[in-house]
């Protein structure tokens, strides 16, 4: 599968999923920088602190500067350090801005986590980019003078001295290019269905490398379109998909829906985030197609903002 | 119990709890300004995704701007609408620093959440303070006008119209004076002894209300001494606990004090601390003491900084 | 969807899901005997305690007499006394085997557990049958007297008194006739993708009503066959699907095939098990199809044991 | 401290902790068999989901047949594959009782879950008895003939093949005596004090190795006494200590003592569930002592049925 925002491809047949009506639109996605660092410590239970603490309030770039997210756990034989860990996908607007997120987030919630250690997830980049996040480049210093450098099979790490021992961390972590904003919207007969049908798709793009869910369990229900009668609000309720406002605005949803949740998906590349969508829609249709998921829709500004589409019948036909 | 930092006993005889000594010592803490707000949503699952996700990256004021946590799951019969759902607590150095930091994660992580509602967690303060954090005062403005003001019971409510059908918030919360960085350290033989003992005291303190450990996990492993050698950075590793400095630097550690942690506490008031403290010591010290738990010590800087001071032999004596 | 065991289809084209390949075979099932039964406590977590030790221990019939488990989690609107809650699903080859061990998991895992309350969850059965399994008609007697009949809406319960109030049980539950032992197989070119699809389709499956996945985390890696060298035994492993012995007997995998897990159903009916094996199969495929998972299967003793036959190719096509 | 019961001391001073009265009563608990096994897997969580499953509908004896549940989770170097794990303690009234119980759970959910590895987890004790519980010596024939014996280190393990690789699985473990039936009883003038104590009082107790509390969430809220009004019946509910039956039967609660809950804890030796007693009401007493927390009290039967007394007010002084 590639990028296919070039496509001039005329697929307007209709396409259901086990009843359920996949609508002929697309999701807009926008250009961010990201990366990977990987969390270990001691035990699972340590490493999941840690890892939780830094991935809250990461659901929006807007007011929190980062979208970040666990991507998954990693077993002992997947780590560096051959401990358990997680490993969590960052992404910012900039590179600089990224930067600046992941060194305060790692100070307040890995430095500060018993037995944890902090690394690059990104070594296959090393040689391919000069990009870099700083890791232990930037939070050596709180050694004090008594960090300790540390070369290992060519890389950088740093011995920083804590309460528990020591904090090995290494020096940086290549980013790389990604891509934010990608989604799809679940549109039921009921919230309850509208819940759990959410809920499946995110399980099932749960285990899935290369894309995270930021928001709360990884569904948004505050869907928003650009701008605002306030002119300081630069984005605002969603009104086309608010059930409570049909009858009052021009509404996108007819007489039986009455819940829409949204899935938003950042991911390191195109295929990531398609296959998320394929991978999420399809459980969700399969389980709730006939028993009160209606349709399958996504988000856009009519292809104006981001540059890549995501269309719905080219990914799930 | 009351505030006794004026106190000037003299209370120098050896204290032990189950073979741990208590360092005649105390922990030094700040006045900070604090609310409550309570998240409630259709089942706990959804409630404490919105709950989790707001408490992140929320461990200390430094960098995060807000030191904020779970006080509490909170039955049905606890919360204004009936619903399962979570009070919080935040605590700032300001109080227009604490009114801005809850808007933004209010609105990142609660607005966001499917089937949430939000809720002030101070309403027995309202009619003795005229100070309020803005809740849906400021948010309901996503509502792009098609907000609905609600009054219950003398009460301002605000119904947002989004997908999954309205955000019920209240119009604001009031906020109070409050305490930071109340702190007791687990001094213990090995590694494992200190996280297993400093696991059992936050487990201990974790019910208790009107005080949270904003810390992952509730622990810190990176106690921190005020100013560097490098000039731009206000603190540093606390050497003289750092096991792995003893004979560097002038340790406060023996040869068999092989790890330390710390838990850091912040309150409402001075005797929800102390209690914390005296919950947690106890719990540490019945179950680890003669088995590797080898002493508590607390945090301060002279005195001289924060003007609570929690004295471990007036606690625990 | 109707119970297709009469149908002479010959569907033998070949299928495959997303790169998938699905073999063109039937999982066989058996005629059990189950019922629903309703936990409620003041909160989800004491709920849930008492949930998962009443379905612990219930993964076959053969050595643990039922099978049980978990169907899904109950918000408080969903249960009779309007607390949150939990439905179970247990199945045993008799009524009377069923009778025996839900009352007897009952008596130690509800009873006992602080809060609780335990109801029949099959009521619009109640008219239709007269088919019970006990409940508060065998457990009453623990009140040695005490305990006190009380009609509400026409149905029997019994208050017990307890060291904290009351036990609330409903007198009975309806029982019905269910199907054990559907079931597919995931064959995959390594361990870990065959755990990461399994644990897809069992977080896709798990919402869905009216079935239950009895084995740990819901996976089965000891798939069996029936009978074996040794008199006594009755099943044994399944070694045509052990990859450690492709090349000493008569094996059914390829030599990329290095990975297989089961998932074993048991549901209320018929479709309700078709739909979960589509469910799950659908979300595995779509998640790790070119990936590494390499085809699916299902298991069957050649039609002459059990008279319920899943048709692969009938289901997913 | 060793086992008190032939004690004549009178220590009849009242005696509370933090405002809780800790009534001058005892705890009689009786002789079991026990043994540890060790379940490992390929990450923390299918060796949890074995662990749970295997520790399902163990709670008493009675009808369990055997009170079984985790004793701790195992970080990689505390076991002796060098993978994530959990300690399981299991309590029978005979040694061919706890061997029958063990063979069935593992076989029904430990050598079913993928990854697993099952151990003794009593090495210590291999040369100084010859009681044993049998672990491969009787799973092995699921192999068919296919199994391998292997020895490491002069000890013999099975190798069994399973569709996900092999099930490893040592031969046997050593059993050992043990004592069941340990208790204490949180007293509270509300049931949401009594749950919030109770689970402290768990939460303490958890981390604390040789001793298990296997009831749900570690309580029991139907206290039982000897015997009842119906023949049949050899347990009935302990009315004494029910609060609705105040003013009906002899109670031994006061008006403002409205709910009861109870902690029973099985163990290798008498310290170490006399610990779990003295962690636990420490802790309990600490952080609800003077908020609702009333008495702790025990269970015994006069001291006539189990020789292991536990008296509160030696353990606590």
């Amino acid at each position: 599968m590639s990028d296919p925002q070039e496509s001039d491809s005329d697929e307007t047949a209709p396409l259901q999923i086990n009843g359920v009506t996949i609508e002929p639109t697309f999701a807009e996605a926008f250009d961010m920088k990201a990366t990977r660092v990987i969390v270990t410590a001691i035990d699972a239970y340590w490493a999941r602190q840690a890892a939780v603490a830094m991935s809250g309030f990461g659901t929006s770039v807007i007011d929190c500067k980062i979208e970040i997210d666990i991507e998954r756990e990693l077993t002992a034989d997947e780590t560096p350090d051959g401990r358990p860990g997680f490993a969590l996908l960052g992404f910012a607007m900039s590179g600089d801005g990224l930067d600046k997120q992941i060194v305060r987030r790692c100070g307040q919630c890995v430095l500060t986590c018993p037995t944890t250690s902090l690394f690059s997830g990104m070594e296959h980049l090393r040689d391919q980019t000069d990009k870099r996040v700083a890791l232990g480049k930037a939070l050596r210093f709180f050694g004090d003078g008594h960090q300790i450098s540390k070369w290992i099979e060519g890389q950088r790490y740093w011995r920083v001295p804590v309460m528990d021992g020591e904090f090995l961390c290494q020096h940086d972590a290549p980013r790389t290019d990604g891509i934010g904003g990608g989604n799809f919207l679940l549109v039921a007969d009921s919230i309850g269905v509208a819940l759990q049908a959410a809920k499946t798709a995110v399980d099932a793009i749960a285990p899935l490398p290369r894309v995270i869910a930021p928001f709360p369990g990884g569904v948004v229900r505050s869907g928003s379109k650009v701008g605002s009668k306030y002119k300081t609000l630069v984005a605002s309720t969603n009104d086309a998909y608010c059930p409570t406002l049909r009858g009052i605005v021009d509404s996108k949803l007819t007489s039986d829906q009455n819940a829409v949740l949204e899935i938003v998906l950042d991911g390191l590349d195109f295929d990531s985030i398609a296959t998320a969508i394929g991978t999420g829609v399809h459980a969700a249709c399969e389980a709730f197609g006939q028993k009160g998921l209606l349709a399958i829709t996504a988000g856009n500004y009519g292809g104006k903002l981001g540059r890549h589409h995501f269309k719905l019948h080219e990914i799930l036909r």
